[in-house]
């Protein structure tokens, strides 16, 4: 089975195939700044000249029709034509009610639009896209998995927010987490990495620190707690986007400044996060360079990143009982070792040590735990891909 | 000096007169219930008959005027007349650009006012008390005491919340915090019981867990975070509150039923919280009775709430770099051995060990930790008058 799995954004659209026999990637490739001509594209398939450059995309369907067009390029392509494709996964967000995975109807669909308020960014451009291959790909089977799935074994006291009862009754308002694939992914990851054959026994913390940031509590390789909420706006600061508030502060704004509901949600969406609190950019890599600049916003942008991430580990400790491993991945998690350092200061007490050479030098899926400490550090190299089409191959499977 | 220190609530009024030289009480009386008659009052001077009953109290002067008529009775009160009072003390929520405390001008009454929104069961009470002393005693000079006292010492990054610069620079939107004066007074009374001089190289966790309930880690006798937020009702849920909630669900919320910000803030005050999930009461003793019954929804209430503790108690941890007492303190902190029990399951692998037979049996300020804790765990009768009335009197020095 080949498999596309397809990673929306709001002006992105990323893809790969994946040979599921093999779990090889056949294809990498991406359209960036869709929208906003000239788009940039990347496509590389293994073994062949990769191609990059720009091209004018104002829809989500343009860039699709290029990428399209790549694959199935005699020269650059890794398919004759696209019926050698058995099934496109999407990695969506959020449609109430379709909280797993599910072949995509017009159900599936006009969930994804019910949801929208929940998760602006990305549901419109899902749709979009979904939309773009029914019109190439009519025959192709489309599967949506959504990154609520990996959280659907939270126990119930972990997912209210104290709500009143027809909140939860007839808007299912509580915490669904996302980064789904992610977290998944991690929870299958470390006990491999630890030579072990199952999760059994195994509590995790996945810190998935990226352009959007959550941390999840992983215990026999079930999610028990996770940082976002209904939406992925709550938890951790995000690259752009605030996290948790107080919703009397967005009332009281709501009130004072007279802005409507999609202005507040625009604001913290775009305006908020570490690009916010620094006034620079949303990007940790600009934050880091800002700091040394000796610029105080972006100190304290970091400062209060990493505050955040430190507070969701000791509660996780908390909720877990204990963790044997703490997991960094995604572009921040992976790559600052500042970050991690900063993160790890104060756990000491618990038992917990990081070794600060390692963290520093080290790169790849390495253990940056020192030797006496209670509890592993590793870095996981995150495959939301692998996850997303291996759960689309099932569920072709399943539906038949 | 005789400082009466008044603690007002969106229907009730409840007073007591500290004679600061021996910091004694020399007396305690409340009305219940005003504004829905018949009011309850009770009221107690040491060595005389004590009263209770009920009175027409329509409103906060009519009951603060009962109780200034019984604090003069000749047979149950405790002065001949009113100009014995030095000053009257106000544990007042929030005014905006007051964050400590201060002597009560019309522009002190002018920011409680414009920070209604964000404590709207206690700003128009309050406001309606300190008219109703201005009338009755117009020499007394007054004093508001801000529950935002005692975190003015939190860092920069701790108080954050992610929003646009313009929410902060305009409109001071971070996590104020509040219960000032119960956590204050725990930071004093904590290294009083250890037996130590100062609070010097201490971790505190106080949890302070009662009709509202908030937790706040403590270092140094100095609060480093707090779980409240812009407003009261953020952090850990409440009795009939919500506590920290996807802002995002709210603006769902306001888009899909049409609801006003006023009835937003109803819901999240009235019908939310223990109440909320428990669908019996916000009373934690029949949300134990109610599971004694066999509800489940009242076992989901303190489920939730306990997991909330212990999750701000790991967050905690990690905050302050370890723990050496964690104290528990109001009706429920000081009076449910089940919830204090439950709280402290999975906080062993931090080496921290509840004596469930202390725990379940002594009552009063107590230590529950077992033998081999790495940290205590105290249970300590809090005592927010005398830090007002003790900051009352301060400030009243200060003003000459």
């Amino acid at each position: 089975m080949r498999i596309l799995c397809a990673n929306v954004g709001s002006t992105s659209f990323k893809y790969q195939i994946i040979d599921m026999e093999t779990t090889t990637s056949l294809v990498k490739g991406g359209v960036e700044r869709i929208g906003n001509s000239p788009s940039a594209f990347t496509h590389a398939v293994p073994g062949k000249p990769s191609r990059e450059g720009e091209i004018d995309a104002p829809t989500h369907t343009a860039a699709i029709a290029h990428a399209m067009d790549l694959i199935t390029d005699t020269e650059v392509g890794c398919f004759e034509d696209l019926s050698q494709l058995d099934g496109v996964g999407f990695k969506t967000i959020l449609a109430r009610g379709y909280w797993r995975s599910a072949r995509i109807t017009e159900d599936v669909i006009d969930a994804l639009e019910t949801s929208t308020p929940l998760a602006p960014m990305h549901n419109p451009a899902y749709i979009a896209s979904i939309r773009a291959f029914q019109e190439l790909l009519p025959t192709t089977p489309l599967v949506a998995v959504f990154e609520t799935w990996f959280h659907q074994t939270i126990p119930d006291y972990a997912a209210e927010f104290g709500v009143p009862r027809f909140w939860v009754e007839k808007h299912d308002i509580r915490r669904y987490g996302y980064h789904g694939a992610s977290h998944r992914y991690i929870s299958e990851r470390v006990p491999q990495l630890l030579g072990q054959e199952t999760a059994e026994g195994l509590r995790i913390i996945s810190c998935h620190l990226g352009g959007s940031s959550s941390l999840c509590a992983i215990k026999d390789g079930e999610s028990i707690d996770t940082s976002m909420g209904t939406s992925t706006q709550y938890g951790m600061i995000q690259s752009t986007r605030c996290g948790e508030l107080d919703a009397f502060a967005v009332l009281y704004m709501i009130d004072t400044e007279g802005f409507s509901t999609d202005e507040i949600r625009r604001q913290l969406i775009e305006d908020s996060g570490l690009k916010g609190i620094s006034g620079t950019s949303g990007d940790m890599r600009d934050v880091e360079a800002a700091i040394e600049a000796g610029n105080d916003d972006a100190r304290l942008a970091l400062d209060t990143y990493v505050y955040g991430v430190k507070k969701y580990i000791g509660a996780y400790i908390a909720a877990l009982g204990g963790v044997d491993v703490i997991a960094f991945a995604g572009g921040i998690g992976e790559k600052s070792p500042i970050t991690r350092a900063k993160i790890c200061e104060g756990l000491e007490w618990c038992g917990i040590h990081l070794n600060a050479v390692k963290n520093a030098q080290l790169t790849g899926e390495v253990d940056l735990s020192a030797d006496d400490s209670r509890a592993k550090i590793l870095v996981v190299a995150t495959n939301e891909e692998l996850i997303v089409s291996r759960e689309t191959a099932r569920v072709l499977k399943e539906c038949g």
